[in-house]
């Protein structure tokens, strides 16, 4: 499998990227040191969605960043992107592993307790437990999971996980010491005037905070 | 490849189908006679979408009726549907055809007389002519074929062609005789109280016209 390293996860939102070009964004948020970008497109038609895959995958491809697609299995495929991230509504995760392979990366998306646990008799590479805070971003998910259901659920699996819903600058740094491998960010990088100094400052928050990947 | 019959090809739409379930319009179809069935969801999850998909496979596999997966080739090689649809927007065909491989039917719409043309080119089983007539089900095409125009594609075509858009009892007579190879219709059946009945009558009316399908 492709290697991956969840620490700076960024989720697209064209909608939330203020009239700028997601590969404005995603560059951007690239050179500030994101270590995996999940194209996140839920109203474009597929050739759309293609299409901006296409593009992601030339960009982030020489530069060793994983790119992953959300929900949508057909597009992973035909962009030969390096995973797939599911939530609970979206392919069964048997089915997405089967037609993805081994080699390709899946995540998972856990909201409650109980799905962090049942993760853990999945084949999947990574979780994303959400939401940790409230956002605007996501208005479908309820219950939030907070620092101490972050703590709860992180030591529960046995996946890497990476921690997504209203995470910041302010409180990245206790969420990493709540026991998350990284942090899935989507306005704190795509809404910020500077995409490149934000992606920076939260690399350098995270980094403080994970003994191993001192420097 | 799967054999297929494009004689009357029922297109799904749940919201035309006055609060039946699609399994019941779709066995009543079938037993009155429809020869493919293509299930267009475009408004529901990819886990509803695949799980409506699995129950339409449950029901036509036994029947030898092939199933067509709209646009959605996740969903089609997720419960390994007999082939996929693709519209103008969808995936670009070539994309399509190396993900579902050789042994699957790909069809698709063409809504102007030069894209009937230009899928000449393109490595389809068949073309779906669209919309002939004036439809409520689709309003995002704009160019009536009309029956000449029908005519025109289906000589011009090397594909089978199957014409689509308010195709009724009382036109399919005319649309078989300007060159279709069958009927694609959506209300005309779903929409009605008798589907069965419904598919029964439209399909003695085609058979009158195809000289070597004649019983």
């Amino acid at each position: 499998m492709t290697s991956f390293d969840l620490s700076l996860y960024l989720v697209t939102d064209r909608e939330l990227s203020k009239g700028r070009s997601l590969s404005y964004i995603v560059e951007e948020a690239v050179k500030g040191g994101v270590t995996m970008v999940q194209l996140r497109e839920k109203d474009c038609t597929t050739r759309e969605f293609y299409e901006l895959g296409m593009r992601m995958k030339a960009l982030l491809s020489p530069l060793s960043i994983p790119l992953i697609i959300n929900d949508r299995l057909d597009i992973a495929l035909a962009v030969d992107a390096d995973g797939l991230h599911i939530g609970q509504s979206d392919m069964p995760w048997q089915v997405a592993r089967r037609i993805l392979g081994k080699d390709k990366i899946l995540g998972l998306s856990v909201e409650t307790m109980q799905q962090a646990e049942e993760a853990n008799r999945m084949d999947v590479d990574y979780i994303g437990i959400s939401p940790v805070f409230a956002t605007l971003t996501k208005t479908d998910t309820l219950q939030l999971f907070g620092l101490n259901g972050l703590k709860e659920a992180t030591s529960l699996s046995r996946h890497p996980a990476v921690a997504i819903g209203g995470i910041n600058l302010q409180n990245a740094a206790q969420v990493v010491n709540s026991g998350a491998d990284g942090i899935a960010v989507v306005s704190a990088i795509a809404s910020v005037d500077n995409p490149r100094q934000a992606a920076r400052e939260l690399k350098l928050t995270i980094k403080k905070e994970v003994p191993n990947e001192m420097e």
